[in-house]
């Protein structure tokens, strides 16, 4: 017995809920891997199974996101706070600026994290407007001498993405996708570097993934320590220490299960049908408000709120008892998030909506 | 049906196998932690079964150490490595010198790269008679204005260890205890600080854990990246970013399994029995050879060979065989290696000599 007997919709920001299918596999083969008598977990990082599994997540990811020869692709421990301070050790010299989108609150932390080491420039701050909307970013807004360009694609606190990628070309742009990789298709060939902290379309906290063009590996020229050197990394294939192989398992997993269901392609229709169900109701409705512009709508975190503010605690606790979980808004904003990552099926999502619509007749 | 139906003695340097029991209750709760619906791997770390986990995880770390109220206890996420670069930064002003005991390869690592960031002074360097042995240290030893002292107390990779830990009072003690910790009762009032990656006796790769005397926290008054801030990262209970949750869980249910085993003085005792089932039988042939001196012979590494070194690549198969998995020594010195940590019983380590006097026999 492998399988969910009682499965709710976890719409939970991060760490969030994963692929169905995925975890019955894995707990299919917990006590033991492919007949070994031990769970990939007990495996030695350098065992034959382990190995295996390593090259085969690197390569699927590779192939899902159509990842060109010129990128490495990489993981490494920590989530994405890890890179708010690797990115300028590893990518600005000594005194070297970057430029800054801050469309929110993690845009925000990853700029003041990497003013700790060198100077940096806002190109753009939404603060003004609450961060509800993204802007059009283009070449003649980069500072001169800026080593990159820094952006959050989607805002998982927020609920805001650029929806189209911004065309920037004067200095390698650098993305956080954390929220939102392998959600759509992207063109990984118009980007310096992209990162993501696993927990949210990959696996388990604890795991990052690098996709890095070659020739900015090393080049800051500085001292950056072992588990945040990119280049040091690249050179050993995420093993030059003892990597996190359980959650690296998992993303293999979760990988093989995307290109089983047709890839990023089919998901990102998917996800588009998913999220205009949320939207579309949000839309007839002035119970519940959508603050987020509608030209900068995250298709994962769709942010809204009751017009009034008493009722969401009994919101919520209706929804825990219906089966819908982590309903709550980011504990720095409040209000209400439903998290409709790549693992949410889409009946999550109408339930969720009929939940909604009940619970506004009954109020 | 979350029981192993066969199950290796899986005697791999790390990441190890996990107490059996660990491993079934992890398996039997995977798809539904608590009846909450979900796995615990999916849960928000902002959620109250997770907060749980880590609150009892901690709690559970600081009795089974019997960690003083002066000490902070905190997971952060990479192994080992991570400290080698933390450590410097956290508690080495710039230009500051820290004193290193060079009694394997581990350690030497550790120096350089602390190296990289401040000067280093050796107080000690087994290289000359290969590592087989672990030095006296005392404070006579100790540099002048050496910020800390440095020793690697178990030598996963050479399989030794510090029987009696130095007596250091003229600068804090710092150890890698990650390939003992838990195994044998320590008096932690004795460093300044201990760190140990999980893979070995806590739980899966991608975690470790810190206990650090807290006057020394912030103590290098350095810019440290995010997540190597010591101090950070105690002010935020190990959840300034989200932490490997799963792995914590893990590491809680292998503290709770210890527990209820009767705490490190109980599995001491069963670990010195295991380690000196194996030793006494190394004694007594001339067939295999333990080349690290008795006074410093490890209790959770049994290094040794085969004086026909082209017999081992037949022992290897002939174990595997057998179920007993892992016993190839490290790539750097090759030879024969049985890591037999907390989660290994007895029975695997009597079958073990069985199969060595076997293969002697028929030798």
């Amino acid at each position: 017995m492998s399988k969910f007997e009682r499965r709710i919709y976890n719409f939970c920001a991060g760490p969030a809920m994963l692929p169905s299918p995925v975890m019955e596999k894995a707990a299919s083969e917990f006590l033991n891997y492919r007949g070994s008598g031990m769970s990939i977990m007990e495996d030695s990082h350098r065992g034959k199974l382990f190995e295996e599994v390593l090259d085969t997540s690197l390569s699927l990811l590779r192939e899902l996101l159509s990842v060109p020869e010129n990128y490495e692709i990489m993981f490494l421990s920590g989530g994405a706070s890890l890179h708010f301070s690797a990115l300028p050790l590893n990518l600005l010299k000594d005194g070297e600026s970057a430029d800054f989108a801050v469309t929110g609150i993690w845009a925000k932390k990853a700029m003041e994290e990497a003013l700790r080491f060198n100077p940096v420039k806002k190109i753009y701050d939404g603060e003004d407007h609450k961060y509800t909307e993204s802007p059009e970013l283009n070449d003649s807004m980069v500072n001169p001498g800026a080593a990159y360009v820094y952006i959050t694609s989607n805002n998982t606190l927020l609920g805001t993405r650029y929806v189209t990628i911004p065309n920037i070309t004067k200095a390698p742009l650098i993305a956080d996708m954390t929220s939102e990789i392998l959600s759509r298709k992207i063109d990984v060939s118009k980007f310096g570097a992209i990162f993501a902290g696993a927990q949210k379309n990959i696996g388990p906290s604890g795991l990052s993934v690098l996709i890095i063009r070659k020739d900015l590996l090393g080049r800051s020229g500085r001292t950056v320590p072992i588990l945040l050197d990119y280049a040091l990394t690249a050179k050993n294939k995420s093993m030059y220490n003892t990597p996190p192989t359980y959650s690296i398992y998992m993303a293999k997993l979760v990988f093989e299960w995307l290109k089983d269901l047709g890839g990023v392609e089919k998901i990102e229709k998917i996800n588009e049908e998913k999220a205009k169900i949320l939207y579309d109701y949000l839309e007839t409705t002035s119970f519940y408000n959508a603050p987020v512009k509608p030209n900068s709508r995250s298709v994962m975190n769709v942010v809204f709120t009751i017009h009034d503010k008493n009722l969401e605690s009994k919101f919520l606790a209706g929804a825990e008892e219906k089966g819908l979980h982590g309903l709550e808004g980011h504990r720095l904003v409040g209000g209400l998030r439903a998290s409709i990552y790549n693992s949410m099926p889409k009946e999550g999502v109408i339930a969720l909506v009929e939940y909604m619509k009940e619970f506004e007749k009954k109020a």
